[in-house]
Order: structure tokens, then sequence, then C-alpha cells
């Protein structure tokens, strides 16, 4: 990805982002969505490499709103510039990510942009479903997974969807491997969840750092309707209680989840989510070792293995 | 313009700001470009409407990094709302004009799609130089014209360039009405800048806004070149000056600029460059009376008749 030179405190920024690794997921998803049918995916390229774009342009400005001083262990773009550069070069790659995403073929440019532009409204939504739901101490989990659908899982939707149509799938081609993305997306974040209090040492954050900020994570919401109304309390107030070191936060907060087995029902959710992805994909009409690839690759991604 | 409902957050503002009006010129001139070869223009009505929501879309976030309480008379939306709340629902109006855009005829829309992204990329590159310009104290009047050729009269491009092609016109008339275009934009922007030192009931303005935030416009930029040193130095910092008050301000500024002829000098300048503008307009194939037409039209957004 080549971006200009001037004005610097635009492109500075914008290549300090994507140069910074991340896994790549969505466009891998794009990739091997298009793969599934078709043997070469360069027609998919621009689509892959978009969605990337598009997810670091949500990071970049997900970390002002959120006021996140790290992003994958460096300094997040608005704490190494400042807020106004975050802001603009935030847009500038949104915008990149629609142009890179305009160099698909014609004929498929209509129904790909349609994919995209549902899926990056979806997780705009998402975003702000989840600030208002910080904000509230009342967020039924139902609630809390379709902000998840929305903020998280419709940019892998969107990304299956592209490489589907790139493919040449058939519209119910299309339709079970979103129901797959669906599904694997909200995995996807509880997996994420799971990581943040119990450690990966792939990833570039603390451990604990969702406790200390007091987010509402898949293991928090799981707790707070497992446990009674004193630790309830607990649990909702202690990121801001001045009696505990941040070890002592983290300590609490994990106890209380191993007295209830969150840890356990949210691993069990995350194998129920995935059973029901890998049926989509059982019911897709590609090549048998293709769809076996693919579920292979994405059952990986959730730190599980066949 | 239909936007959803939920989350409020997200949408009242985009609402709030797609209903406050402005001039809607940026979709008049999609309308009109394509107006000058076709009777039909129903066809251009996607790109239009794109266009106006990408427009207010960089007013959004423009005015939280100006850092400016007002828009049109009103609450800016970081103001009435919060920073955040201006961030994502900008961030929502831009993917919205996407959306928007992606409803042009197939045929079409790789090339409309093109003309949008580089427009779009440009405003962005010329918000940030004149951030970076802002900062600075030895700006060229030639950086200056460069600055707002990027910021403000690349729409104006992208939108006749949109219209045109959409308007069926051959590679030689899309080529002279954005010739027309970048012209008129940077008259648009000098005139803008005279209406706010001397002002105009149509604005939502207070006059002298300019002068008072030690704004870079056309008319400073004209009086640091024509005035010495001394009077160039209060010019520079008087906005910042504790000891006049505000009309005592302006009215300092604008006795300088009356000085050195600043206001004559940028009326010339504007009528100059609608000269070249207009003999772009001459030398299209379209028929005489839509070339008149359209330029009246023009001409009276520059707050001139013929």
């Amino acid at each position: 990805m080549e971006f200009p030179v001037s004005p610097r405190a635009l492109y500075d920024p914008i290549r300090y982002t994507m140069a910074d690794g991340g896994k790549r997921l969505r466009p891998l998803f794009v990739l091997l969505g298009a793969g599934l049918w078709r043997d070469d995916v360069s027609a998919a390229l621009p689509a892959a490499a978009a969605i990337e774009m598009f997810h670091n342009f949500t990071l970049l400005h997900d970390d002002i709103m959120d006021n996140a001083p790290l992003r994958r262990g460096r300094a997040a773009v608005h704490a190494r510039w400042d807020t106004n550069v975050a802001i603009l070069s935030g847009d500038a790659l949104m915008i990149y990510s629609y142009r890179e995403l305009s160099r698909t073929s014609g004929a498929m440019l209509p129904a790909v942009l349609g994919y995209f532009d549902e899926a990056a409204i979806k997780v705009c939504e998402g975003q702000q479903f989840d600030m208002d739901f910080e904000a509230r101490d009342n967020v039924r989990p139902a609630e809390h997974i379709e902000m998840i659908e929305l903020k998280t899982a419709a940019l892998f939707v969107g990304a299956v969807s592209m490489g589907a149509v790139i493919g040449g799938a058939s519209q119910e081609d299309v339709r079970h491997l979103r129901d797959f993305a669906l599904q694997f997306g909200v995995a996807f974040q509880m997996q994420d969840d799971l990581l943040d209090s119990y450690g990966d040492a792939r990833l570039g954050k603390t451990v604990g750092g969702d406790i200390l900020e007091g987010k509402k994570t898949f293991l928090k919401m799981a707790a707070m309707v497992a446990a009674p109304a004193d630790e309830r309390a607990e649990l909702a107030m202690i990121h801001k209680d001045l009696r505990y070191s941040p070890e002592e936060k983290i300590a609490r907060v994990l106890a209380l989840y191993d007295r209830y087995g969150i840890r356990a029902a949210v691993e069990e959710e995350i194998s129920r989510r995935f059973a029901l992805a890998a049926s989509s994909l059982d019911a897709l009409s590609a090549p048998r070792e293709r769809i076996e690839e693919f579920k292979a690759f994405a059952l990986s991604q959730l730190g599980r293995s066949k």
C-alpha cells in the first residue's frame, strides 16, 4: 500500500497504523471466501486491502473515542500525535479504503460496494451502542451481543460476502457464508475478551486491561447475570475503587469469575457458536477440501484446533 | 434523505447537520454539469446527494479540529453534543455519502467513484495543509492558493466531473469543466473571505470572525505581502492582543486593509479568476444557452451578476 509523503501529518499516521501488523484476518476472509470457488483470487485483492484499511481506520477513531493510549503495544495515533491528526488521518484512511475498493472490476463493483457500505455503517452503529452501553448499568446480555454483531461481526460478514461475490458464489452460498461470519465474529470477540483477562503472549496488551477499565466484556456480562446483588455491585464499580491496587482489582474480579465458572461458560459459548458457524460452512456448495481448510483456519483464529 | 432512528446519538446529529440548509451548491453543480448535455438529470441525483453529504461530513469534522462553536448560526455538532458524537456521526455520514454514490448506475459508477475519491482525498489534504499553515508564519500566497485548491475547489471539481460523466460529456469537455471548477472554487473561497470581513446578511456568522480568530484568509495573505514589517507584525498578532476590544481589532485590521486596497485587489482577483472560469465554459461543446445559464448561475454564487 503506497501513500503520498505530503502532508506528513496526514500520511505519517496512516503509514504508522498500516505498518503495525495485526493479524490481517479480515482481508484473509475476503481471499479465503473467493478461494472457495476460484483458484485465482487476485480479483479479490482490492476488496481485501480495502477492508483492512477500513478496519484500521475504525481502530484509529475508536482509540480517540475510548481515550485508549495504546494499540497493539504502541502509542495510539491520537496519543503519539494529537486528536486532530487522528481524526483527519482516520478520515483519509477511510477514503483510501473506498478508493482501493473501487479498483474491483466493474461488473462486481456494485454488489461489493453494497456489502462494504452495509458493514461500514453497522460498525459505526455498533461503536455508538458500545459507548451508549458503557454509560448504562442495565444492559442486557442480548443487547450486548447485538452490539458485538454490529461492531465486530459485521466486518467479518462484509469480508466473506465480498469474497464470495467475487468468487462467483450463488446467493444461497453467500447467505451460508454470512451466517458463518456472524457466529464466528461474535465468538471471535468472546475469545478476545477471554484473552484480555486470561492472557496470551501474542497480544501487545496488559492482561486485565478490560477489568481495570471496567469494560463491559462477555465475561463481565455473564458474571453480572450469575452473581448476587452485592457481588454485582462490586463488579460494576471495582475499577473505580480506590481501596485496591490494579493487581488486587484483577485478582478479585478473576476470583469472582472463577466462583461462577464464567471462563468455562464463555469457552462453551464460543464452541457452541463455532459449531453453528461450521455447520453453515458445511452447507456450502464449494469443494469439500476447501471448506475444511476454511474451517480449520477459522478455528485456529479462535485459539483452537480440531 | 432518510436515516435510521437508532442509535440516536449517531443519527440525530446527522439529521441535524443535513437539515440545516446551506446553499446546496455542490449538488447543484453535479446536476447542472449533467444538465449541460442531458434533459433528464435524474441519473445524477445519487452523486449530487452524495457530494452534499460528504461536504457536510467535512464541516462536522472540521468544526471539531478548528474548535469552532458555531456552524451556519447554530451550535456545531461537537458543541451541542460532544466530540465523540461528532467524530462518529461524521464517520457515518461519510459512509452514507458513499452508499448514496453507489446507487449511480453501474456503467458510470467506476468513473464517478474515481472522481469522488480523488476530491475526497484532496479535501483531507487541504484541511491538513490548512492546519499546518495556521501554525506557520511564513506561508507564501502561492501555498495558500494551493491549499484552497485542495480544501475548497477540489469538491467543486469533483462535482462537475461527476455531473459531466453522467451527462455523457467527452473527455475534453470534462477537462474544460474541471478547469472551470478549479478557478471557480478558489474565487468562491475569496468571496467567502470577503463576506466574513465585509458582511452579508445571508450568513449566520459574525462579521469579522476570521479577523478575531487570526485566520489566514486571502485578505490577510494579501495584506501581509503589501504592508511594511511593523504592520505585518501587528496583523499577524492582533487577534491575541489584549489591549484591544474585538470591535477595535476588527476596525484596525479593516483600516489596514483599506490602506493597501486589499478589498479591491481581492475583488479584482475574483473577477480575473471568473473570467478564466467563464472561458473554460465557453470552450464546452454543450448547447450555447445551457452554457450561458451555467455561467450566470456560477456568477450569481460569487455575489455578482452579468
